[in-house]
């Protein structure tokens, strides 16, 4: 007599957490120097002093009440104020504090969004393989379902052909992450103006507005100077989704913002009935601190150059094998295709050489693997030996 | 094309939050000496210096990786050994640390345990009036229904005739929440015993356990040395949720629990669906820092001495004037008969005079009105002249 759904989704856990729960378990036993644990997103580079700096003089300076009581629900004024100052300087935009609504992360942002945008049990949320695996269980318990759209192989933009088929009347959002969790790409301004215009037909001929949801937690992690569109300014009706956890590295204190803007076709229902949508899935305010946080060091630009020489490695280190890898623009994921062509079983047999790789079953794409490379560069160096053995093993070498 | 049950939340405010924030504005307009804001459950007493000595030795011990990255979706083991150490050792228990799942607070907590629960369309949860206003936007978007007992006038503990009467076989749990907002109000050994030995019989004949839900936020806010029955000793099917919010005065920073016991029915199915209802509204880890903060914190005593003197104030005034008030024994609200018959009306009037009072129609009471003391003395005692004024007002005198 519990929810069925609800058993399923906690029983089927999350690939990424079940390999990182299973590496921390593992290093127990043989040793942290002996499990390779390229599983989960978390951040290798500390988070910056300023974050540090934030903290101390909230301590020092705030009341317990205004340091620790509720604020409203979309966040403190001046906090938001700040931030959507550092956004619209960024991307020249003109959005104001009332437009930001501050979550715990970007997990419950997504899902506020798809929760507001879904109007019954035909409503469609459209996304990309590979698209991030949690996608479905953010979404399909309240009532949407998530279809999925054919890689763009080999580039792994957006494959126009497979969500020109899929888009249809119930389709009520398009769900974007640039860069790319798993691959790293970033989607790039040909691409945005492409999905724009299509959405823009489809949306006319269905008679209602289909918004994108953009989940940016990795805008700021670019490398060789590529720079993000920023997709409101193609697509008026899209909902921006962010997060601190990665480009300061705090994803453990949940801190991100969905932000809305007024020239969105029926922006007033849109900003209700997400709001509305947060504080059903317990939303009461971000934590108070790291509002803060936020605030004081949203202009700081995190040590990328630490992720592109990761990449460097790993990319190079494994072409050089043979590996068939998608080279990663940003975020710090490496997308490699299963030499054995099938992910599941390749992160298996990885597994037994204690190389933790996520199979990218749940991104869409069960013929490859997901490498995170968020590690210290000795991590990589020190795998690539056991990832020749890997590949020699799957050539019967 | 939005959900128009989530704009109707968006738009239908919590009655809390926008008194809240009216105060707010309201007080940047005519000062805030002049502004009487009883609406919010915000502490008043700050947070024990314990609470800045954990953030100080994390920021001081802690790698970033430690202190910001993703812990395992229940939370650090080390942190959650040290808390459930400490409930065992208040209530003589023997949770393990599995038995501890660490949420952004009770509202997910509570949401995760219902929507785990929530079979289908036809699921019920039963509370009673007075109750959280926040259970019917927590719940029912999320397929349930709330179904609400009469209250048991005029000692507001449970009424087990309306209980009884409303007990069937789709009720999925019962949701508690002692000391009780609104009304402070502790429900006794014997209520409880009263509602294990009927929940007991209808789960029998119903042929599935009848959980409850205990949401205890407010355990250690008591008075007068009454002590609050720890409710799976006398019901094993108990679910408790927790938060940090009252006790350590950080309602801002989103830190509490939900309790499993392996003795519960079912208690593997329960356990897994309520951690995927946790991961469908969002939930990938309690904030990391204030994680360590409860487990470094949770063996501090609230200083509920400060909210006793206001409680005596508040009281005592009152019932001087007139008014029908219960007397709180823990929490920090008090609840109020509106001297009109009519809640709303009487938070309008009140409101006319700077007094934010909330009005408990969604509390299921809409003769009441909700005080909360959790505010300077200074404030409780300025505001008599004013409740007298409203008292007379309302009398026509």
């Amino acid at each position: 007599m519990v929810s069925e759904n609800m058993r399923m989704i906690g029983a089927h856990r999350s690939c990424i957490r079940e390999l990182f729960e299973y590496g921390m378990e593992y290093a127990k036993v043989v040793g942290r120097e002996n499990v390779f644990d390229f599983s989960i997103g978390n951040p290798s580079t500390p988070a910056p002093e300023e974050v540090r700096d934030s903290i101390l003089a909230s301590l020092e300076t705030l009341s317990s009440a205004q340091l620790n009581g509720y604020t409203c629900a979309a966040g403190d004024y001046a906090a938001r104020q700040r931030i959507v100052d550092s956004v619209n300087r960024k991307i020249g935009g003109s959005y104001k504090a009332d437009d930001l609504f501050l979550t715990c992360g970007a997990a419950p942002a997504v899902i506020a969004c798809a929760k507001g945008l879904t109007v019954d049990h035909n409503s469609q949320f459209l996304v990309n393989a590979p698209h991030f695996s949690e996608y479905r269980p953010y979404i399909e318990p309240h009532g949407g379902t998530v279809v999925s759209a054919k890689p763009d192989y080999p580039n792994f933009q957006l494959n126009f052909e497979s969500l020109g088929e899929l888009l249809n009347e119930h389709t009520q959002a398009v769900i974007i992450n640039s860069p790319n969790n798993p691959t790293g790409v970033i989607y790039s301004e040909e691409t945005i103006r492409r999905l724009a215009s299509l959405l823009a037909e489809r949306s006319k001929q269905y008679g209602h507005p289909i918004y994108i949801i953009s989940d940016e937690p990795y805008r700021e992690l670019t490398f060789d100077g590529i720079e993000v569109p920023w997709v409101p300014h193609f697509y008026a009706d899209t909902l921006v989704c962010y997060s601190y956890s990665k480009a300061l590295s705090l994803p453990g204190q949940r801190i991100g913002w969905i932000l809305f803007s007024d020239k969105m076709t029926d922006a007033a229902a849109v900003h209700q009935a997400v709001v509305g949508a947060a504080r059903s899935i317990g939303h009461v305010c971000a934590p108070t601190l790291y509002q803060r946080v936020a605030a004081d060091c949203c202009d700081v630009k995190p040590d990328v150059e630490v992720y592109r020489h990761n990449r460097d490695l790993l990319y190079n280190g494994l072409c050089e094998i043979g590996y068939d890898c998608v080279r990663p623009q940003g975020a710090f994921y490496m997308f490699v295709k299963a030499p054995c062509g099938d992910g599941d079983a390749f992160s298996e047999l990885a597994k037994k050489h204690g190389v933790l790789v996520v199979p990218a079953h749940d991104f869409g794409c069960p013929d490859y693997v997901r490498i995170s490379f968020c590690v210290e560069a000795e991590r990589i160096e020190s795998s690539m030996p056991l990832f020749r053995r890997i590949w020699e093993e799957v050539h019967g070498l």
